[in-house]
């Protein structure tokens, strides 16, 4: 048995611009999906789902996807959570050479489903990082997103981003400007998420914010100036100390007149929503020092920053908000929490580099 | 005793942009300040409000603004008002040639103070054109816009844009850029106010939009994104036919479009508010083509197009919002209500160019 976990994202800057060329800062946040992947003696996979907002289900089907199971829970739902975790079998299959590997697989995660939080990125990232350690192969993070991407890709009919992958496996805050993916330094930065229990309509988001950008020239411009405050939001974080125990309060306050700046042009852009604008009134009322949605839009999350207890509490009395927590940027991507039994030992002692590498924390 | 009113106004597109040499469109809307004026035989100005939200105060000083009045009000609004009024009897003394002239003037209004709907310049260009009238001196509108404007301009130190007091005196749609100051034809546009009750720091809000455009590109980018927009929605103006009885559904719709459009540059520029969002949700759930804050912001009113009760049923359920009501575009603008006496019938019959002077409809 072997257990993997890793965190989502919020977009600290850049959703939707990223889509036409624009850079994007996804940062880890301290939510994460934990795998448990056991092999079995045949070719069968078994999973079981925790707290994917789905009450949990458990199927039983062999290794192609073509079976679909019987069970109690809306077919969408099933199909969407197994089609990743199949998707992630098959990658950890082909690193492993192990065509015909078995596994009986454990989901869980603390990252609100379908929120804009990559909370499947982060469930296809654990999920080969397990698998492929429980077939005795350890991949480095970059190759996990990969992986992790190409999965995504496959589900998504081709739509996938490289942003959630990327940002899961490695963790910290990255950089995305269409296919090239960095890691950037940033300090730890005080996220407090605010979720409506919604999520929009990613597709028809994204067209909308297409067929505006092709129809005026001013939305163009709107999706080139998010572009500009990436950049300068950029500059920003490179200036800072990514070692300092906390951000100065110059960098929050500027880092958030520029996320509170980048939610005014997500708004004209049309993807915001009436509990979204709430939820970063609320948020900026209680002293947060920015906040804007983060993700599609439509509904679901917004991310501010504030290091006192001030912004979740004011969201949980907002009405509209079902979920508040604090999540701290997550200076680890990927990770093993329960190395392979057979040699669990010896594993978790020649493994330095393995766990660096996955984050930029000291 | 001679009886003049003049309308309030909204911003369809453009506010904050247009001190940056950016084209606004202001329009005159339905919800008018109603100015009463009979000649004094002494020098003495005699000033009676009501409706103001002032709950109404009188006060009676010689000509001369050296003297103020001890009256149970609080000094700032009283001086604010009498301000206004002071000016406004400057100019029609100037315009008559009469510097000794005394007044009794009665101000009646329905246009919420400080609300960012051009109260005070509908309570000039009445004034003005009342006591001018009183005078036996008639000016065309164009004129008492100019005066006006000199009124408030010396009233705000300065400040003062030369949009309200052009809007109010002239009616209808008017686009303004820099001191170039003309109307414009529009469909009878179905304007839905709704006010917060309150009114944001003009001043704070002005100095802050002045402050992000001078530190980033972004915000200065995003200032000439209003303009741009402003651009696009005269073309819409100028296509469409101002003699409709009611404006065609994808002009509204395209209108629409570009006031939520522009109200999300507004929002990034940071002179939004929770309630101005919340009052231009509702309206946007409640169906209205578009909505957005209209005026400096901070708080105060938004304005909404929607030619069906919804938007104005739904305002009144919206927490936050104090009064919401349906404000038509007003084609007319300063007008005399009751002439004066001496020659009323005669000063009716002879005075076709005047009326058809102050607005665009038939």
């Amino acid at each position: 048995m072997t257990v993997s976990s890793a965190p989502g994202k919020v977009y600290l800057f850049g959703e939707h611009a990223v889509v036409y060329g624009e850079p994007a800062v996804p940062c880890a946040v301290e939510r994460r999906a934990t795998v448990t992947v056991a092999a079995r003696d045949d070719d069968h996979v078994r999973v079981r789902a925790e707290d994917l907002s789905l009450n949990g289900f458990t199927v039983e089907y062999r290794g192609s996807t073509g079976d679909r199971p019987d069970v109690d829970v809306p077919a969408p739902l099933v199909e969407a959570a197994m089609g990743y975790i199949d998707a992630a079998v098959d990658q950890a299959r082909e690193a492993a050479d192990a065509p015909d590997a078995g596994f009986d697989i454990t989901v869980e995660s603390d990252i609100p489903l379908g929120a804009g939080l990559g909370s499947s990125a982060a469930v296809v990232v654990a999920g080969i990082d397990a698998a492929t350690r429980e077939l005795g192969v350890e991949l480095a993070p970059r190759e996990i997103a990969e992986r992790a991407y190409r999965a995504e890709h496959e589900v998504q009919d081709g739509q996938a981003s490289r942003a959630d992958t990327f940002c899961s496996a490695m963790g910290g805050a990255v950089r995305v400007e269409g296919d090239d993916c960095r890691t950037i330094d940033a300090p730890p930065l005080p996220f407090v998420i605010g979720f409506d229990g919604g999520a929009g309509d990613t597709g028809a988001l994204v067209s909308g914010v297409r067929a505006l950008r092709e129809e005026y020239d001013f939305a163009a411009d709107t999706v080139s100036t998010v572009g500009d405050i990436v950049r300068r939001g950029e500059e920003l974080l490179a200036e800072s100390d990514p070692d300092a125990d906390e951000p100065p309060e110059e960098l929050l306050s500027e880092l958030g007149r520029f996320m509170n700046f980048n939610h005014g042009l997500l708004e004209a852009l049309g993807v915001s929503s009436r509990s979204l604008d709430s939820m970063v009134w609320a948020a900026r009322e209680a002293g947060a020092y920015g906040a804007k949605l983060t993700g599609a839009g439509g509904g679901g999350c917004i991310v501010s920053l504030d290091p006192t207890p001030e912004t979740q509490t004011a969201l949980r009395f907002t009405p509209g908000c079902e979920d508040a927590f604090r999540a701290e940027l997550a200076t680890e991507g990927v990770r093993v929490e329960v190395p392979p039994e057979a040699d669990a030992e010896a594993e978790a002692e020649t493994d330095p580099e393995r766990e660096g590498d996955g984050g930029n924390s000291a």
